[in-house]
């Protein structure tokens, strides 16, 4: 700290900087922005610096923001928060927008489109400078929109058909036909799927992939142990997996399309009767934190939450900086199958 | 919509409304306006509000902000969002927030003052009409900082020894309580407690509960068996029961100061070829997301952090309506011991 006097209590105003400093406002105004600094001679650009730092002065982010038309914010559109997939996302998205003086406003959309469409509202209210959006949906004319008008945007986790969005992903056929080949290699022929909810692109994917790769590895895909989840959510995939025990059609291991519905999977085989991996193997996908202290620990793919968080975050920024890419680019990152107790052979 | 017609691609502005409704920009301004609307004739102002919103005109939420010195954005300090403690609570903050027109801004402070220091900096210059603040420690400089300038600010889940502040707490007395009535229930009477780190609120009033509850109990309370955990970590509490299982004293439960130190002891267990609860009986404190899947099910004390949210934004949000309470009050709400598979009666 310098030698400056203010109140403990005042907010120190760029005229109380330029008063100590002996210039006039205007000369301060130019010295504190990067952009005009050398319009300032140097020594007094440094001086100004430094008393305005010693004062605690605090550039106004709001009127900064009207003047260069930047918020220096970014929305980030989420399913739920309190899914785990998305904290290391979002801390992945920080570490990279801070130290660029850039600040996420976080809106959770439940995956309802009204409240999605609300939220939006509410942030471009806010005037942010783009978007990072984990609620894409296949078909999504609310982010076509958003794509048309120019804004920057950035898809992570999920993308949407066609329309050229950058998006950053998993590289899920990997993960799914890695998923497939353990349970095959343990001896699994009857492999049921529960795929997710096919408005989403991922569940689409992962669905289509193991088909494909089941097929390729030798085994018949049998449609009968084929099931939708209403949702990427526990209760869903209890649901499901208790019609699957419930028909005719047996089988020895189940290929869940997230770990939440693998969670929900352990509920229906417990109210069954059925042991896991004694009875039944299951897989999940995401690797999610704290599955590996699980009863069993589950099985699943790894997913680079944080790191995606990250690439979407410098994406973004690029888009801010340099403006909208003509093409939108794909980045797929990749995955790592985690072999834990909820896998087994089949019993002979 | 009505028959207006403009671009897709523009962004309607306050002029656009006025040309379409033929009147000037000043009174569409009035009549868009809560406060200014009974300056406007009431049917004019009602074609004014229809045509705004079939054009899809949207305040600037940044301008407005200036006008009434107000951003309609508060900011949540959190340790880390990644602890699955939080996202219930932010998702209970937003709840509130969001019907009232104000939006969260979440940074993670990693528990490192000069990190929280640069966050708390940054809020500041988004404008920010008050805080909600996770991270307080018992003795924290910058909030008696904040308090001094008179900024709307509430804490949640942990308090500051004296100083005045709203905060909003679980009845941490009546949950350890609870749990070390269930350990002597099963008899056991060699409780090991693992604190949480020394500078926490909620740390010391757990241990002293402990010291206080076992000896009211009848249960004579041995220095040798608490252990101080670095952290509110995995790593901590595995660390900690580490040394325990290394010390000489003996003991046949553990009640860990929150559930990822009782995640720890799992891990220190385990490799110590001890078992829960069939060596050890484990509680944790907090009831996180997912425990009951736990190998074994955590008996935790459960804290309504949800709820925890929603009172903590509505009270600060009447601070930043109604001006700072001449004294801050303390909002304690109950918790409730959940008994799962980590506890079993001790060995005759």
């Amino acid at each position: 700290m310098g030698g400056y006097s203010v109140p403990m209590s005042a907010v120190p105003t760029l005229r109380d900087v330029a008063v100590h400093a002996g210039v006039h406002v205007a000369t301060v105004s130019r010295a504190l922005n990067p952009e005009t600094r050398h319009q300032v001679n140097a020594e007094t650009a440094a001086r100004i610096i430094s008393i305005a730092r010693d004062l605690g002065y605090r550039p106004n982010a709001l009127a900064r923001g009207l003047r260069t038309a930047r918020s220096t914010t970014v929305g980030v559109l989420l399913p739920d928060i309190t899914n785990p997939l998305f904290p290391p996302i979002v801390r992945g998205i920080e570490e990279v927008l801070l130290p660029e003086g850039y600040t996420a406003l976080i809106a959770n959309t439940d995956n309802a489109p009204d409240q999605e469409e609300a939220q939006f509202t509410r942030l471009r209210q806010h005037h942010v400078d783009g978007f990072i959006v984990a609620t894409a949906r296949r078909d999504h004319p609310l982010l076509r929109r958003v794509r048309q008008e120019k804004i920057p945007l950035v898809l992570v986790n999920r993308t949407i058909e066609r329309g050229g969005f950058t998006s950053v992903v998993a590289d899920d056929t990997a993960g799914v036909t890695a998923a497939v080949r353990h349970l095959i290699d343990l001896g699994h022929r009857d492999i049921a799927f529960l795929a997710g909810p096919s408005n989403l692109s991922t569940a689409l994917l992962r669905l289509n992939t193991f088909k494909r790769a089941a097929a390729e590895l030798g085994v018949a895909v049998d449609g009968r142990l084929i099931e939708r989840c209403e949702a990427y959510s526990e209760a869903a995939g209890d649901a499901a997996l208790s019609r699957l025990i419930a028909g005719e059609r047996r089988f020895t291991a189940v290929l869940a399309s997230n770990d939440l519905i693998a969670l929900g999977c352990y509920d229906a085989l417990e109210r069954n009767g059925l042991s896991c991996p004694g009875d039944i193997s299951v897989i999940g996908f995401n690797d999610m934190p704290f599955i590996d202290k699980l009863r069993p620990p589950l099985t699943s793919v790894h997913v680079p939450h944080h790191e995606m968080g990250r690439t979407a975050a410098r994406l973004l920024l690029k888009q801010i900086r340099d403006g909208l890419p003509r093409r939108g680019e794909t980045v797929q990152l990749p995955v790592e199958l985690v072999v834990r107790g909820s896998t087994a052979a089949v019993r002979p």
